[in-house]
């Protein structure tokens, strides 16, 4: 079997667990950049397209490690990917990076779980879609300790670019909590535009043309966010909460109107109006950020990514 | 008056009624632009600036109508929109293009209230921030009457690419809305994301790198949506629905664990949940805005814009 002949160069074998969307994508980044790549899925199907390129597959996930020296988990949650980590049993001498989603405390836990087990493990997240997995486009966050980050170093850089933060195993996870909660509300924005835009009578291509132009506001928007919450200074140059407030008010009649839910601007015209009540209507919409959150000005930045 | 000695030559006269930050975006671009620029606004004090690059002061709506033949009027919404244009009374020969946002109702009965009062009206939805117009990047829709739309050529095209959406007043009404929801939506993300982040001890500078990441995928995500809406095929190759659903409960759980309100978040979810419980786990994300949607799978495009 290719693995066994590529054991010891310079090319190590990778173990992809997990075969969704993402396991996928990974699994054929891995192929390309020419590891030996085993694979594992709950449902053995979904390997055929990959080992028709190449890849070999595991009865087992201990099977699919101990045939690699870089274990890649890539499932739904953290209490899947502890499932399949379990698996692994002792004698298992491969790293773990587990690429699974979920939030800080979840890494924290599998960390200090897999250190109990003697498993060597690297926490990451994923922060772009499959479809960039493998291209200068792919973005993955990583923690937990520097060696591990060194030691996957090639097969990391056949995934795409990393990003090291910290030794605290919870920090990618955090991160990409934060960046979820925006991509999230992001999907839900286009969800419901494209709703009501259909409502009104609006084909989705005739739409698409102007809400790409929304999309292309939200990088700039970022920065600006970023800015102003730093210096603490919410000038409404552009806009105001309190117009946004308004705005929102006509787009809750249009969807209300139509039949359409209008929880989720509802839940975002309640934080614009706490924001209003509390003096902040002239401000900018950075000055949101600001009243959600609990821990107000204190914010501490964590050690900066290397 | 500069305005009496350019009243005939090719460049007209352009009063602008409303000096917020829009409003003061357009009377700029008037000005830049070369018109005679006339200003009214409730508060007079925000006139001063633009005076000083050349604009002129109107006591009144009226006086501004009078002195210009396209009055742009640019208020907080559609009401106080009326109240500044009911001010022309009569004798006005002035042109009106009414861009204050409303949704698609409000600017119906505003059109035929103003037909009723023997005013020339068309009405606007400026959907790119203040700092765009009068530059390529400002992107205006227009819908009433095609001859009025026409007639203000010259003076739109002084405030940026303008798009023409038929003859019914409240086209350009009901896009913006659409466009809005999603815009405020990615600002409620925004929101809700850096204040997760810095409850996490994340810098708004070290999120912002990542989060003009999220920004950069949302145009294709606006392409894929419009293409999977219209063809009815909604395969999810890149992330199902129910991986979004359990993603979004992480970020739920994160952001409780850190008192910040999850209604956002909650209000998605639960349009992710009806789309599960439907049966369109496995879908892509397009297909939640068609579950979400009153009228299905019967769009009717409308009217091709110009
Ligand atoms: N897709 C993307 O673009 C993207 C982007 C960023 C991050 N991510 C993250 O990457 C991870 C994987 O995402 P995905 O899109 O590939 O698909 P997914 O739908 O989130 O996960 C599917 C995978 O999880 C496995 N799985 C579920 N429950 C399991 C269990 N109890 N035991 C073992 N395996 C189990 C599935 O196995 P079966 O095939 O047997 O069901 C399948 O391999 C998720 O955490 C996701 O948030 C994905
Ligand atoms: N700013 C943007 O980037 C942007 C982008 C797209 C669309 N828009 C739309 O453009 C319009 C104007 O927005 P904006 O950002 O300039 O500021 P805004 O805060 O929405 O509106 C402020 C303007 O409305 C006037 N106003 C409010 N109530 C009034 C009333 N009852 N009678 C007369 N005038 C009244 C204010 O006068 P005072 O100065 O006397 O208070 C001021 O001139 C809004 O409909 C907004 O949705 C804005």
């Amino acid at each position: 079997m290719t693995h066994h002949k590529n054991a010891n160069s310079r090319i190590p074998a990778v173990a992809v667990l997990g075969l969704g969307p993402m396991g996928r994508a990974l699994a054929a980044a891995s192929l390309a950049a020419g590891h030996p790549t085993v694979l594992w899925n709950r449902s053995p199907d979904k390997a055929a397209p990959l080992v028709a390129r190449g890849a070999s597959v595991a009865a087992t996930p201990a099977e699919a490690a101990r045939r690699a020296s870089v274990v890649l988990t890539c499932v739904v949650d953290y209490e899947a990917a502890r499932a399949v980590v379990a698996g692994l049993a002792s004698g298992s001498t491969a790293m773990v990076v587990n690429l699974s989603s979920g939030h800080a405390a979840q890494a924290r836990d599998m960390a200090s779980w897999a250190a109990g087990q003697g498993i060597d493990y690297l926490d990451g997240a994923i922060v772009t879609p499959a479809p960039t997995i493998g291209t200068p486009a792919a973005s993955i966050l990583y923690s937990g300790p520097r060696a591990l980050y060194d030691r996957s170093a090639i097969v990391r850089e056949s995934l795409g670019a990393g990003v090291y933060l910290g030794a605290d195993a919870g920090t990618a996870a955090a991160y990409e909590m934060a960046l979820l909660d925006l991509f999230t509300m992001c999907v839900g924005g286009l969800a419901h535009a494209f709703a009501l835009a259909a409502a009104e009578g609006i084909s989705p291509e005739a739409f698409a043309r102007f809400a790409r132009g929304i999309g292309h506001l939200l990088p700039d928007m970022s920065d600006r966010f970023a800015d102003q919450l730093s210096t603490g200074s919410f000038s409404a140059d552009v806009s105001s909460i309190a117009s946004a407030g308004s705005a929102i008010a006509h787009v809750r009649a249009a969807a209300s109107a139509r039949d359409l839910d209008t929880a989720p601007l509802r839940a975002v015209q309640s934080i614009i109006d706490r924001a209003v009540a509390a003096g902040y209507g002239d401000d900018s919409y950075a000055r949101l950020a600001q009243s959600l959150s609990s821990v107000g000005r204190t914010v501490t930045p964590i050690e900066n990514p290397a």
